[in-house]
């Protein structure tokens, strides 16, 4: 019997009659506190045989075993798919994770990243809500040792490994497989957000018109949120145009899908008169009639590269880590949404 | 300055050479400590002024703001939209939600509860996973003095309170639908697990069939997981019978999903020759051709009962809660699917 207590911050603040935030402070290095004050801290310390923060410290190397996940929104297939990689990947190493939404709303995300801090976890894997310009919340983490990975919505502008898809080829591609098709005024879904993800599907769908010299157009392109609604609305403006388009690519399925209903509902053929095309490949994209065409962007693999990278840079403990970019390549899912010719056999093992 | 130092179990334990988890168990007035210890433990207690686990209790008393969510998958629809509707009422109220998945497998459900705890959540929202037969883990939270608010997949072996949906008359009046529409032949999708709903929803269309006088048939009742491809093999295996299915009401909206699939390769008319229907108003269900008949649960709403549930039952602290229970109505919602016949304006309304 008889274990002898712990000395804590607490019996070295006794010992010099200071505040155990004075003593806290002092052990930290804050230059507010004097050097007398840390030196005499620093001394009692030593004499009581304190030993720092240990269950902190315990935390801090991976005591928790919860890793902290904040995505946009659960409720799309695609950020389902990748929690459930990064899972398969932590659970094998007896990591369990825990899950919040920032709504890509700039407040409930700092909010968040604050509340995975006070429920400790060991580490953090984000993607970046479409809102967030300022990510000084981001930075927190880091600065108390508790690693960060980025996937899908990325930036530089944090040292941090990250895993993402390459969104201009996906959206090159596209664009080819359309005009391949024989679809020469292909319109596009985009959304005015500064995401890189729609800027760069943006730019892959110029470039591959510019490669095929098929003319850029303004009018072609439609900025919005790319739900479904947005879909609707976008194509009912399309038919308006004197000169309608005979494709849409939209940088979401659920704009894509928007698109199918109205042109469903004025009787035109997809694929005969007017070619569809999404980006993502949710699950209700192989349930409508006639399947959409669309983009994989495969979640379930970034999900595991991701938990992977994490772990790796785990493993590095308080070493530098030097950030790692994985870029996942896009594969086309052709489906009936866009195929009115044949397919060439070597562009269908593409 | 000069702060006292709080006093702790450890200087109870030091001023009577025990350990600090005798005192501990003493102060719990664990059974296997004996009453002379218990004495001295208390006595000391007072002796040093000792505050009973006061991190512990702020904690317990709301602190954290955090609130544990376990679902068995936020990749479906009706979860993630549950949860959105407990987030829009926690977020009002300045919690944050953090979310863990079961994936419907008890040893990770188990798991789960004690990482939310571990988490320092002020309390847990859940619904039961299919398999866990054994419910103790949900005990300890409210050992612990965490409330546990279910939704959903509920259980009436816990004394807790409970939001759930009234599976028996969803499936009910789905299948008087059917038969108002014409149909005889009315073939179940539905699980073999001990899942209240889905045994609910089997005896709703029981129930129907029987208040019809239409004879019910093991052979059209097709027990499997419900999803996609439990429908597309379950549909196959009726279209063998010697006198096939004329409608097919599944208990999920996926197995229905994969039924059409099935009769549109068939080159099977949907509503005309065979009628489906499905449960749950997931999204995809209208963006198929036709678009589905289903059952929707008010999962937004759910949610918001929920937390609206959770957050009364929290505010009473540490009295007793009577648990209640709250069930809702579902409602059908009717589309191409099984529409063969215009439908009588007051069923319309309902």
């Amino acid at each position: 019997m008889g274990s002898k207590p712990k000395v804590t911050i607490h019996h070295i603040a006794e010992k010099l009659n200071i505040t155990a935030s004075t003593v806290s402070r002092a052990l930290n290095d804050n230059p507010r506190i004097s050097e007398i004050t840390k030196k005499a801290v620093l001394k009692a310390a030593k004499q009581l045989n304190y030993q720092p923060n240990n269950i902190a410290a315990a935390l801090r190397n991976g005591k928790s075993h919860i890793i902290g996940i904040i995505v946009p929104t659960v409720d799309r297939a695609f950020f389902g798919s990748v929690i459930r990689g990064i899972e398969e990947i932590a659970n094998k190493l007896n990591y369990k994770v825990i899950i919040c939404q920032s709504y890509d709303n700039y407040e409930k995300e700092v909010q968040t990243v604050d509340a995975l801090l006070s429920a400790r976890v060991d580490g953090i894997i984000a993607s970046i809500g479409k809102n967030s310009t300022n990510l000084d919340h981001y930075k927190r983490p880091q600065e108390k040792g508790i690693p960060l990975v980025l996937f899908d919505r990325t930036t530089d502008e944090l040292e941090v490994s990250q895993v993402m898809i390459d969104d201009y080829r996906g959206a090159y591609k596209m664009t080819e497989h359309l005009i391949q098709q024989g679809y020469r005024r292909i319109a596009h879904f985009t959304s005015p957000l500064k995401v890189s993800v729609f800027k760069e599907r943006l730019r892959g769908y110029m470039d591959a018109l510019r490669d095929y010299e098929i003319p850029f157009q303004e009018e072609l392109v439609i900025k919005s949120n790319l739900q479904l609604e947005d879909g609707r609305a976008g194509m009912e403006q399309l038919l308006t145009l004197q000169e309608r388009p005979d494709a849409v690519f939209s940088a979401s399925d659920y704009g894509a899908m928007g698109a199918m209903q109205v042109l469903k509902e004025h009787k035109i053929r997809i694929p005969e008169e007017i070619g569809l095309a999404g980006f993502g490949n949710e699950p209700f994209t192989s349930f409508s009639d006639p399947a959409l065409t669309t983009v994989d962007q495969f979640s379930l693999t970034m999900g595991r590269i991701t938990a992977e990278l994490f772990f790796e840079n785990f493993k590095t403990g308080d070493k530098k880590i030097v950030p790692q970019k994985t870029v996942l390549k896009p594969e086309l899912v052709i489906r009936g949404s866009s195929l009115r010719r044949p397919m060439p056999p070597e562009e269908q093992a593409r």
